[in-house]
C-alpha cells in the first residue's frame, strides 16, 4: 500500500474551504467556559485546527438569561433543533447533561453528519453504544474526554496511546466531592458530617448529594472507562456501588496506624474475559499513588501488560477544566472536518524559542549557613538578604557556641538575586560557610 | 465547508489495501519488545490501526548476535538504508539511539515519505526541528511518545488534549535513576552513594552514571517538553542544568523536618514570551503531586490556564513501557497509512461486555469485631475465616473485659468468600458486633 497515502503532501497543502462552525448545545458554567476560549483564543485554535474555528451558535432553553461571557449578538437561540439540523454546522457540542432532550440532539447531529462533541457521562454510561454505532453509520467523530474525568487527558490515552497495550486494572479517583470529604476525615480528623458541610461551604456539593456520595457519580465515569479499556460496552447499571456515608473517623484513624489512607476507589479488571467494575471505598496504601490524591483533584490509575503503572491526575470537574477537555476534542473534530493532517497541525514550531536569561527565573531557595553565635549575627545575615531584595520567608537557628547553624527558606526572588545574596553571605565575616542550598518548589507563591 | 468532509463513509467503508509495512531500525531492549508486541498481537492491533500490521524488516548491526525476541527468518538484516529505501515499506521505527546514524536513516526515511516512529531524545532535542520541518515537506508523521518519559502518555496529550489552553509550567521527574537515589536517601536515611550502589546492583544505572546523576538525561526529555508546550523549538543546550551528587542525607532530613521531599526537578516556564528550561534538586512541600512519586517512577507535572494542575505518572524506562508508547504511535501512523477513518477505528466496541459476578471479584478487607474477651475468643473467629477459607494476613487485638476489639486484614479471597465469613461471625457466639469492614486495594498481593 505504498505511495497510496490518503493524506498526501497535496491534501495538506490544500488550504481550508472555510472556517469550522461550531454550535454549542447548552450554556452554564462549562459551556459558557467553551464559549469563552473559543471567542478568545481564534488564532491559537486555527493554527492547531488546520483552519479558523468559528462559534456559530449557542442553544440554550432561556435566551435571556445573563450568561457568564458575553456573546456576539445573534449568536444565542432558544432553538437546539435548528442547530443540529443546520446545514452550515460541522461540529456540534453538546454540554446541556441529563439524557433528553440531549440524547435526541445528538442523535439527529451525527444523522445529519456532524462531528459531535460531549461531556455528558450519564448519557454515555448508559447509550454510548447507540450513539457510537451512529456515530460509526455515518463516518463523524463522537468525542467524549471531558466525560470521564473532566480536565485530565484520560480517554484520548485510553484510545491512542495504549492501542498496543493491555489494560489489566484501572483504578480511579472519579469523583472530587467525596474525595474533598475524604482528605477533611483524614488530615483535620473531622466527622463524616462536618467534613460534608464543609464541601457545602465551598460549592462542592449537587442540590441533591446523593448522586456524589453514594457513588452514582464515580459508577458512570467507571462505565465509560471500563467500555474505553476493554473495548466492549459497560453501563452504569453493571456497575456495584458503595458510597462513603458508612466511612467513620475511627476507620480512617485505624487506616492511618497501618499506613492506609480510605478512598472512594471505582476498579475495573478483566478476569478471563469477563468484566469486574465497582465503587466502594477501600484502603489503598500510603505509597500507593492514588493515595496522594488529595482535596476535590480526580485521579485514574491503570495497570497495563507492557507499560506498567500509569496514573492521570487533575481536576475532575469545572468549567476551565472541563473546557479545556471539550476544546481539546473540537480541535480534533475541526482537523476531521478541515483536513488538515495531523503531522503538520502539530509540527507549528519552527521556530526557536526564545530562552529566558537563567538569573531571570523567579526562585525561593533554602539555605543553611555556619555563623558564629553571637549578638548581631542573624540581624547582619538579614541585612546581607534585603540589601540584595530578598525577602526571608522563614528562619530557625539552632546549636550555639562556635557552631550555630541558620536555615532560612526565602520568598519568591531572581535567581540573580539569590546568587548575588549567596556570593555576600560568602564574604560576611559572621558566616562560616553555606552548608547547604536548595531550590524550593511547589509552593502556591512561586 | 459543510458536507465537504474530507473523511466521508466511503472512505471508512474501503477495505484497506493491504497490511501496512513495518522497518524496524535496532533490537536491542526496547527493538526487541517492540518487535514482540508487532509479532504477537497482530489480530487486536489490525482492529485499532484499520489494516493489518506486519513487521517487514529488523535492521540490525550484527545479525548473528542472540536476541530477546524469536524473529521470523529472512526479517534480520544488517543493511539499515535497504529498510529506509525499500518502496514496501511504510513505516520506520528507530530505536538505535545515539545521534548518528540515526539522524541520516530518519531523514532518508521520510524524504522516502514513510512515517517514522522514533524513542530517540538526544537526537529530538538537537535536531527535532530539522527533523519536523523535514517531515512536514514529506507530509509524513514523526512520532516519539517513547523519548520523553517512557511508556507515560505525555506527547499525544500535550500535542491534541491541551490544543485548546495554554501550558503555563512543566515539573516533571525525568529520570529514573536519580529518583531511585532521592527515594532510598529519603526514605532509608542512605547515603547517596549506597543509594547509588543499590542503583547499580538492581540495573538502574548506565556505564557511565553521570548523563543521569548530572541530568543530562532529563534535560534532554525537558527540551523536547518544552517545544511541544509552548510551540517553539528548544534545545538540550538551552536547558540548565545541576545533578543531584551534592544532595546530602542532611539536606534530605532537613527537608522532611520542614515538610518537603527532594527531587530531581525539570521545570520549563514562559513569562513574557521567553522560555526557562532547567534541572535541579529542588525541595517540594510533601503534599505536591510530585513528592509522592517514588523509585524508578517518572512523572510530568503541567499548569494549564483552562485545565489547571495536570499530573501523568508512570515508568519512563524500560523495555516494556517504551514499547508500550511506541506501539501505540505505530498505530497512528498506520491509521495515517491505512486511511482508517480516526472515530470507526476507536468506535469497536459495538458488544456488550460480559460481566463477571459480583461475588467472584478477588479482594481483601480490613475487618474490625467487637468480641468478648475470654480464652479461645481468637480461635473461634480464626476457625470461622478458616471455614470459608479465607486467610488472615494480620490481626490485632485491643482492650479487654466486655469491650475487647479484633482488628484483622485478610489475604486475597473472593468477594463471595467474605460475605460468608462476615455473616458467619455475626452469628458467632463470642462476636458481639462487626464494627466496621472495608476493601483493602493497592496492595501487591491482589
Amino acid at each position: 500500500m505504498n505511495d497510496d497515502h490518503q493524506n498526501s503532501p497535496d491534501v495538506v497543502a490544500a488550504p481550508a474551504a472555510g472556517p469550522v462552525r461550531i454550535g454549542l448545545l447548552g450554556c452554564g458554567v462549562v459551556g459558557s467556559a467553551v464559549a469563552r476560549v473559543l471567542l478568545e483564543q481564534g488564532s491559537a485554535l486555527q493554527n492547531r485546527a488546520g483552519a479558523p474555528v468559528e462559534l456559530a451558535a449557542v442553544a440554550v432553553r432561556d435566551p435571556q438569561k445573563p450568561r457568564n461571557v458575553e456573546l456576539p449578538s445573534g449568536l444565542v437561540t432558544n432553538d437546539a433543533r435548528g442547530v443540529v439540523s443546520d446545514p452550515t454546522i460541522d461540529i456540534v457540542v453538546e454540554v446541556m447533561g441529563g439524557m433528553e432532550p440531549a440524547a435526541r440532539l445528538i442523535i439527529e447531529a451525527i444523522r445529519n453528519k456532524k462531528h459531535v462533541v460531549t461531556a455528558n457521562k450519564e448519557l454515555l454510561a448508559s447509550s454510548g453504544s447507540e450513539l457510537m454505532a451512529a456515530a460509526d453509520a455515518a463516518g463523524v467523530d463522537l468525542l467524549f474526554e471531558a466525560s470521564v474525568a473532566g480536565g485530565i487527558p484520560v480517554v484520548r490515552p485510553l484510545k491512542e496511546s495504549l492501542a498496543g497495550d493491555r489494560v489489566r486494572r484501572v483504578m480511579g479517583i472519579l469523583n472530587g466531592t467525596t474525595n474533598f470529604i475524604l482528605t477533611r476525615m483524614s488530615e483535620n480528623e473531622e466527622s463524616f458530617e462536618i467534613a460534608l458541610a464543609e464541601a457545602d461551604r465551598l460549592g462542592y456539593t449537587e442540590a441533591d448529594p446523593s448522586a456524589d456520595l453514594e457513588g452514582h457519580d464515580a459508577a458512570a465515569k467507571l462505565a465509560i472507562l471500563s467500555s474505553l479499556a476493554y473495548g466492549a460496552h459497560v453501563v452504569t447499571g453493571d456497575v456495584e456501588r458503595e458510597g462513603i456515608t458508612k466511612v467513620s473517623v475511627d476507620d480512617v484513624r485505624a487506616a492511618h496506624d497501618m499506613g492506609y489512607e480510605i478512598k472512594l476507589v471505582a476498579v475495573a479488571e478483566e478476569v478471563d474475559g469477563m468484566v469486574s467494575a465497582r465503587v466502594h471505598p477501600a484502603m489503598l496504601p500510603k505509597t500507593h499513588p492514588l493515595a496522594a490524591v488529595r482535596n476535590e483533584f480526580n485521579a485514574v490509575f491503570v495497570e497495563t501488560d507492557h507499560a506498567g503503572e500509569l496514573m492521570f491526575y487533575g481536576r475532575g470537574a469545572g468549567g476551565g477544566p472541563t473546557a479545556s477537555a471539550i476544546v481539546g476534542d473540537i480541535m480534533e473534530a475541526a482537523r476531521s472536518v478541515s483536513g488538515a493532517f495531523q503531522g503538520p497541525a502539530y509540527h507549528h514550531y519552527d521556530e526557536k524559542a526564545a530562552i529566558r536569561a537563567p538569573g531571570e527565573a523567579a526562585v525561593r531557595y533554602y539555605i543553611v549557613l555556619s555563623v558564629l553565635d553571637r549578638p548581631g549575627v542573624l540581624a547582619s545575615v538579614a541585612a546581607t538578604f534585603a540589601d540584595s531584595n530578598v525577602s526571608i520567608a522563614s528562619v530557625r537557628q539552632e546549636g550555639h557556641g562556635q557552631a550555630a547553624t541558620l536555615t532560612l527558606i526565602t520568598h519568591t526572588a531572581t535567581e540573580a538575586q539569590h546568587q548575588e545574596t549567596f556570593s555576600r553571605l560568602e564574604h560576611l565575616d559572621v558566616v562560616d560557610r553555606i552548608e547547604s542550598q536548595m531550590r524550593v518548589l511547589g509552593t502556591d507563591e512561586v
